[in-house]
């Protein structure tokens, strides 16, 4: 088993060579960051160059899942071993200097190497696959049908070991020498959240449905993200 | 001279094998995701092995700039030309079905492959810098000091020509099959937008200006991203 105060591993990926300052290196503060966002970009190496796509996960304790379909190159690939990168990075707000040079953005990001394992186990897969659905909408999976037969068959799951993994955070204000203190002109952070909008129901509800459209469940209705 | 409604590059890579009715390959698509996001997913090959990093970025024309410090590996890696994918990922909105398999994400994403090419000539790398900031905040740059000597010295700035690149786009309800709509749950999509908080104003602003604080300029009173 693994705690959250557990180094996570360090090599020379992880390491920062460049603002070390700004890394974290326990399991903790990586799982917050993964546990917050639900968008990862995964990067392989095709035909020798980097393919960078984006695409859902799921976390559960110390393994990250991710889905697609069996037909899809990239979970091919990632099925077979390839070595990967997924990165998920959390934009936490705009920070305004007052030289060009001293903008930046307020963001935390988490970082992890590795290689996949395809999951055949069906007890696993369908805990994988119901991880990724509960990442984007936590409470969703209790009331919707989970995967049949057919669906499983045509979906690969696979699980990647949070191991060799760092995260990255940037906060506060902007960062002016004293000289350009003196610049009159606004300087500071604006925070940015995502929020959710009011909720559009399916068209294709059926009529007996509409007549009394049933309301949207609280895990809807309330909706929460990012720094909210 | 490119125009908005060229097609793009269509190559092996850009093609979609996977939903190609997701596809977008008209210069104008990426362009508006490009000119909606701020953040990008630059991935490279680092000893044999896929890396993810993300980072702001800036257009001008058919040109994405990047930039970072001489001291990045990051940096020095794309200024000696090795082949990258840059990937800017808008999410606009959570997809519920009433199966798990069903669910999904609303989403605009524009990727681009490539090679970098330093940018050494003064005035494109200063045009540059201003892109990555202007991009960020739209109208910040007639406020603050420009880079000088030393900063611009310490930079690095590289163009990536927007030429072998696709979007893909996902919008609307969810996918259900006929006897699946009759599960009486909630089923559609939830918008999901970015929205600027309260201006935090720099606490390091000195004293003669805090007096009477310069009230936060429009372009960040105002600030808007994503769907508003």
């Amino acid at each position: 088993m693994t705690s959250h105060s557990d180094p996570i591993t360090s090599t020379i990926r992880t390491r920062l060579r460049r603002k070390p300052d700004r890394g974290r290196f326990d399991r903790a503060s990586v799982e917050r960051i993964l546990d917050e966002g639900f968008v990862c970009h995964v990067g392989t190496v095709d035909s020798g160059g980097p393919r960078v796509i984006p695409t859902c996960y799921g976390r559960v304790a110390d393994v990250l899942y991710l889905h697609g379909s069996t037909g899809s190159t990239l979970l091919r690939a990632l099925a077979a071993g390839t070595p990967l990168c997924v990165t998920v990075t959390l934009v936490d707000g705009l920070v305004l200097g007052r030289t060009q040079r001293t903008h930046s953005v307020n963001y935390r990001s988490a970082v992890i190497y590795g290689q996949a394992r395809l999951v055949s186990e069906p007890g696993e897969k369908a805990r994988g696959l119901a991880a990724i659905v509960e990442r984007v909408v936590p409470g969703r999976t209790a009331d919707v049908r989970p995967p049949n037969r057919r669906e499983l068959a045509e979906t690969h799951v696979v699980a990647i070991g949070i191991e060799e993994a760092s995260a990255k955070v940037r906060s506060g204000p902007p960062l002016d020498g004293p000289d350009d203190l003196e610049i009159p002109v606004w300087a500071g952070e604006v925070p940015l959240r995502t929020v959710a909008g009011e909720p559009v129901p399916d068209p294709a509800t059926p009529a007996a449905h509409r007549v009394r459209p049933p309301d949207p469940p609280g895990y809807v209705r309330d909706y929460r993200r990012l720094g909210e």
